[in-house]
């Protein structure tokens, strides 16, 4: 799988974040994910499977997880409790949704999506994987995106 | 999909605890992942999809994560480092192979597995998944195996 998937998953983040939460992402400097990439308080994953395999990752800081589990159950929330675990793993599934469906020639399908909590977590690859992390700034705050995609199995074909 | 889904999963931990690291698991109490569900330093992740769509998390307890690294690497491994990572991810990708294979009507395709590392961390599932808990306690220490399905999508028929 090219590098060129990174895009799918930007557009949608972009298309979801101003549709659904009415909030602008600008991005920052693209790059592939580091021990120095920045690394935020609450993370929504979502695995990605079929002629590719692969993970999302959108990694909140929590002005910006609070924000938008507000304004998505239209009610202030000011602490990570467990419907602000389920808006962010609704966001990270519509962003993964609408990217997969852009990239229909790799038949892939999502699993349920994880959330991770946890002031000092960090989400890792495995080594055989470059994956690429995009930087946005927002007005509750920063966000990175992350998507990797590994070695296609030797019982799925590549595309 | 039925909660005897589980059973799969516990019989792939104990054959490749046994088969892998030459460890054995002693199995504790079955419960319904809670807040007071154990939780330790280092999870291995895999999301699953097909017919069904879920999670399998290898929560590890560090002396664990440790042990079975340095036992797959045949190299003494004292710190949570890129090739712990690596061996984490690995033995979570091949718990949920080999359960997956027993539950082949659901015809179920794994993602990467993702590392989750940071000394509180917790993964939650979403509200409407109903996760598993099953603790286990090993020579090297504790370690809890969590499985979660969800409802199955609209466009996926039910088996």
């Amino acid at each position: 799988m090219r590098v060129e998937y990174i895009n799918p998953f930007i557009r949608s983040l972009d298309h979801t974040f101003m549709t659904m939460l009415g909030c602008e992402g600008r991005r920052g400097q693209i790059s592939i994910k580091s021990n120095s990439s920045p690394h935020y308080e609450i993370s929504g994953i979502i695995g990605l499977s079929g002629r590719a395999i692969g993970t999302v990752v959108l990694n909140l800081s929590e002005g910006v997880a609070l924000k938008a589990a507000s304004h998505m159950l239209m009610c202030e929330t000011t602490e990570i409790n467990a419907d602000v675990v389920d808006a962010v793993g609704e966001l990270a599934n519509v962003v993964a949704g609408a990217a997969k469906s852009e990239l229909e020639s790799y038949q892939l399908t999502a699993s349920l999506p994880s959330v991770i909590t946890g002031r000092h977590h960090e989400v890792r690859f495995p080594s055989n994987v470059t994956p690429i992390c995009v930087p946005f700034d927002t007005k509750w705050g920063p966000l990175a995106l992350e998507v990797g995609f590994g070695p296609i199995p030797a019982t799925v074909g590549a595309v």
